[in-house]
């Protein structure tokens, strides 16, 4: 797109004052181009220049005249299940990033695993028109994947719950390899007796966590005790009494992996309320690296997700084609988990 | 609206199985009006048969006919300075479930506080319109206000930021009554040395939290020390380094306040670096009652301030329009915060 600098014909008669973008060049002394640059987000552009460039669009109140062509709608939706924790604006800030740096619109809805709530943003997409949704850990149902594939919207999934569709190009983790390395971790620092508690059973990175951890246990040699897997549900509540559930039993576990960082908090409390010192008495592995982790007293050791990266990717496959972003006829993608330690976790106890 | 069920001649012909509202209503024994208000998502109806219809709708993959009337673009906007905080979550999912509600879309714009960033989201709105727009602790250039007002779309701040215009309509919360409370609530326990973490200078609702604690110090007849007012900007780091230099004074107060979740977070890790436990050896008082003060450890002690409940009174506003919401031409609402007692405060310690 280029920003045409003097009104044409066609436009609305405006106010002469009005500065165009070359005059804004004159006045930082730079090209037109680079002030271009500066209104399109590129980042190619010196941290000073931008800032001066910037001082003079909003000095001399410039709107741009033109908007973009507008063979797209100029939106792209986003459905969620729940807006209610620190996973969920991950994913929202992801997406913004790049639907804006497109100049696109981000519609966010959350569906709360209600169907009426799914059927209300179908209404509203119908009518105003959208260039593709993103699927955060929430499905849709036959008929209404069927509504948004013949008004021409493609599909990316986020996170996948349930059985996805292989038809739908897909974004997620390498969740296995996280539930692995953060067992192993803990192995190596020398603990034999290591606990889980599991997120919930339909979510499929869950249970890909879950098979990390048992073969990390059995690469060890160790095995599996069905009495140290605990069920969650990826909140801080399970993470509580799921963590308090293994520390009651006869022969407790010295770590725990919490396969969430909210549970992680929440067996941080059970080891509190316990007596005990989360990396001195017990360690905690959580999984996600939200902004919380590293909040956490002590500072969480957990498998980093890059949630923003994919959500960010899931809109690049939508805003460009699937075929655009992903080769070789590829629609599954999983980016790389990594371990990052920080203080909750330590050598076992000597007993 | 009404939803027709049976399709009229201009529709397109469909295939014959598809269910109708009537049907499903049959099928559960309950008024067509009932299955209406379930796909409407009213709440006044009882659990049991929400769920029976929500059943049946998906089992039938039941996709609504008609959209509603057009005289409205269908979205709102919601423009925030930043979607890297639980603070801005909270923001989105009360803006999000009253918009849903009202069958709007709600489209998410981040600008961080860059003009740039505000002219390609006022393009993207030029282009495809908007019903309203809330502004979330960010402002407009005066320029960029007019041409949201010149295309005929009603503003609403929430949380205000700097000088906000009288004209434009805005929800806060009490902040200078939050700040009374939290420091009042020190005082009663004993703590006579209190120390505060501020926000930034330029956003009113640090600047009213500082004076509510300034005047529950000096209706105490304890008056201010600079030296325990310590300038933060409302992140966890600045509460870290915040509570480090209070704690690192030659008399370091026995009570902070940290004048926002997040800073308190800081505080606790400054606390336990320091070998002293919060809530026994120092007190630490909140501000915001985020999902992370509940899941910290110990539980933070808080003064809440219902950011959803703010957010979705500025959707109503924009949605039904400033007179139908607020009478007597009011502008400008406060919702009313509360403290919220857990874990992080308690008596001073005995010297």
């Amino acid at each position: 797109m280029v920003d045409s600098d003097r009104p044409t014909a066609t436009e609305q008669a405006e106010p002469p004052a009005r500065v165009t973008i070359a005059e804004i060049a004159r006045e930082a002394g730079v090209s037109v181009a680079t002030v271009s640059k500066v209104l399109n987000g590129h980042s190619h552009v010196a941290e000073a220049t931008r800032e001066k460039i910037e001082a003079l669009l909003e000095g001399h109140n410039y709107v741009r005249r033109r908007s973009r062509p507008t063979h797209t709608v100029g939106l792209i939706d986003l459905v969620i299940n729940e807006l209610d924790s620190p996973w969920s604006v991950e994913v929202v800030r992801g997406v913004e990033e790049t639907t804006a740096q497109h100049g696109s619109g981000l519609v966010v809805t959350a569906v709360h695993g209600r169907p009426a709530d799914t059927l209300r943003w179908l209404d509203n997409l119908t009518r105003r028109g959208s260039d593709g949704v993103i699927l955060a850990v929430t499905a849709l149902a036959k008929g209404q994947r069927r509504k948004v594939q013949d008004l021409g919207v493609p599909l990316v999934v986020v996170d996948p719950v349930g059985n996805p569709d292989p038809a739908i190009p897909s974004v997620g983790a390498t969740n296995w390899h996280g539930g692995l390395a953060a067992t192993q971790h803990l192995l190596e620092l020398g603990h034999r007796r290591i606990g889980i508690v599991t997120g919930p059973d339909d979510v499929l990175s869950a249970r890909a966590r879950l098979d990390g951890y048992r073969a990390a246990l059995e690469s060890a040699g160790i095995g599996v005790d069905p009495r140290l897997e605990v069920r969650g549900d990826f909140h801080h509540e399970t993470g509580f009494t799921g963590a308090r559930q293994l520390l009651a039993l006869p022969e407790p576990p010295t770590a725990i992996f919490a396969s969430s960082d909210l549970q992680a908090l929440g067996a941080y409390d059970a080891v509190r309320r316990a007596g005990l010192q989360v990396g001195r008495d017990i360690s905690i592995v959580g999984f996600d690296d939200l902004p919380v982790a590293a909040w956490a007293s002590p500072p969480l050791t957990t498998v980093r997700q890059p949630l923003s990266d994919m959500a960010a990717m899931a809109a690049r496959i939508v805003l460009q084609g699937v075929d655009n972003v992903l080769t070789g006829g590829m629609h599954r993608l999983e980016l790389a988990t990594a371990l990052v330690e920080r203080e909750s976790t330590g050598r076992p106890p000597t007993r």
